[in-house]
């Protein structure tokens, strides 16, 4: 147990068990669902029932949060623009908004560190005003960081008691992904050059200010690469502490998560850091364009359902993917046994073949 | 023109023109979407409006039919159960049931040629009882051939005149992967152990009775090969014709399409063959275990959306992408663009780096 996250139990074992047995008596060839059987029982585990149910409140959460280092020219986009799409999530213009009416699924957005006033609706658990330029200052005092992780229990907390049974964590930040790529890249010892990709865009320029300031970063972040706390004070920011904080809870709630880009998938490895096995519960949506995410799914073990070369964030990866994850519940809860529609095996067929002639003579 | 097959224009390439400079528009970085973007784009064309519409008609249809061939040890399930299947999907039990609730589709079931006492209400355009043992006889006679074309074209045009927006074709029969594997391979010029598979789970030996099987209709099928009346006669059968006139006549009838797995791929080669462009019109869904499928796709220049290692037919895989499609359309025609949301553009961004001195320095 670390930081109060309580100890995170694998999914149910025993349920998963049944449900892979349950797979064998559904009027289909066994395995012919492929991914979407083991996904089904993954839900079923988690959920600890057989059949599974179809989930009816899931849940994104776009965390917002400025960088410093965005004033230093690593995106194609001013920092004035993470303000400007919190106001487009709350008016459900975004791809997150559309993508979500399509999953079923309803969208809330927390400023946890947007550099603009607060607006109490959604500035309830605000941490600061961006964070700081981590090329060459910390990102936060240990204090924010500890509000930040506090702020992304509380939320996962939040969603978990009014019902939520599957959570999305999505990310609105100019300049975030440089961040993501130092946590990833620090966490699994790869050169800067092989993890940095273009963000939302950045032109060649921008790519070198933007390998610059990830080597800058990582050269603050490799001596406390190990404790996940210090990493997250000197080298992240305060929107992906409160991520990890969310993440790791929805572990440790029981609640299946699905992760979506580069920027939840570093915030998720850190969280594996701060509650170790959490990643039994998450699920990866989709592979992003950006290099640093392959490396990140590759160490969380976590092979991405879609793989589309979207590039987004804000959750729309995750939320793409969802009717997948929805699909393999409704398979493994509401088809019928071959039993219950009179349907012949294959073990059937097998016995019937044994008892005629060899067919092919 | 062929066999009635009216000119397959493209979708409209001014309209995805104008869809991509919309793309432009909405509030996300250009391209960040990846492939939605396309798959948007394209069904603005397909509807010849952009924005497009979201479907608000998609249906499945599943073609069904018995070949002599299962009777020779090809399949690990017998005859019967493609009757039974057809039951099972009239009364709701089935994959494809359980996947069309999910992405908002609803089924139909015709039996064409199911080896089994007529019903009604789905054999209205039934051509035979089960179509002849490939591997050592025709498939069809010539009329035949004809009754089962006209009767796919005829139930597009039922779907269509009724105001399906989108269709897709899905499978069920008991040895239909080996005429698919036929008409693939010989459509490609493929040695038959390059394209055979497993099928709904053959044993070893059942394997290599359905490469013998699969070997010697390819021997009957390649000096007609040019041909695909002669070819769906000798080589197929009735549901494959069947579903070649269906997805023929969805392009004439400029109606998007998308495919399924290595049955319903083995028909569209042939359908474009009928209808030389009609694969402008056809997505393909997912890309199956069958290692035919792969090489169906390849020769239609179709990559597809997922790829989960289903191999069930029914429309499982059309329907479990499904939902790709309809984010696409989602975020195309719902999102804001970055002037109705207020939202600053990366040129903005650009202009006003410029304006200022090198922020690295």
């Amino acid at each position: 147990m670390t930081h109060g996250f309580g100890p995170v139990t694998p999914p149910d074992p025993q349920i998963r068990a049944a449900a892979q047995q349950r797979q064998g008596q559904l009027t289909k060839p066994g395995g012919s669902l492929g991914r979407l059987e083991e996904l089904g029982n993954w839900v079923a585990a988690c959920q600890g029932v057989c059949p599974p149910k179809q989930f009816e409140r899931a849940r994104v959460v776009v965390f917002a949060g400025d960088h410093g280092v965005a004033r230093h020219g690593v995106s194609a986009y001013p920092s004035e623009v993470t303000a400007q799409m919190v106001a487009n999530f709350l008016g459900g213009g975004a791809a997150v908004n559309a993508l979500a009416a399509v999953a079923d699924a309803t969208v809330r957005v927390v400023d946890i560190a947007v550099d603009a006033d607060s607006d109490d609706v959604v500035s309830k658990y605000k941490v600061r005003r961006g964070s700081g330029s981590i090329d060459r200052e910390d990102a936060l005092t240990l204090d924010e960081v500890e509000a930040a992780i506090a702020s992304g229990r509380s939320i996962a907390d939040e969603e978990i008691d009014t019902g939520a049974d599957l959570l999305i964590a999505g990310d609105m930040g100019i300049g975030n992904t440089t961040p993501a790529t130092v946590l990833i890249a620090t966490l699994t010892d790869t050169e800067p050059v092989r993890a940095v990709g273009r963000g939302t865009g950045v032109d060649d320029a921008g790519w070198s200010r933007k390998v610059a300031a990830i080597r800058d970063a990582m050269r603050r972040a490799r001596p406390v690469a190990k404790d996940p706390i210090e990493l997250l004070r000197v080298a992240a920011g305060a929107d992906f502490a409160a991520m990890a904080g969310f993440l790791a809870q929805a572990a440790t709630r029981r609640t299946p998560v699905i992760l979506d880009g580069v920027v939840v998938t570093a915030a998720a490895l850190v969280a594996e850091d701060l509650a170790a096995g959490a990643r039994d519960w998450w699920l990866a949506g989709h592979r992003s364009t950006e290099p640093a995410h392959t490396l990140a799914l590759a160490r969380l073990r976590l092979e991405p359902l879609i793989d589309l070369g979207m590039r987004l964030g804000e959750g729309s990866g995750a939320l793409t993917a969802l009717p997948v994850l929805r699909a393999a519940v409704a398979t493994l809860a509401g088809m019928s046994t071959f039993a219950q529609a009179g349907v012949s095996t294959s073990q059937e067929s097998a016995d019937a073949e044994a008892a005629r002639p060899n067919p092919t003579t």
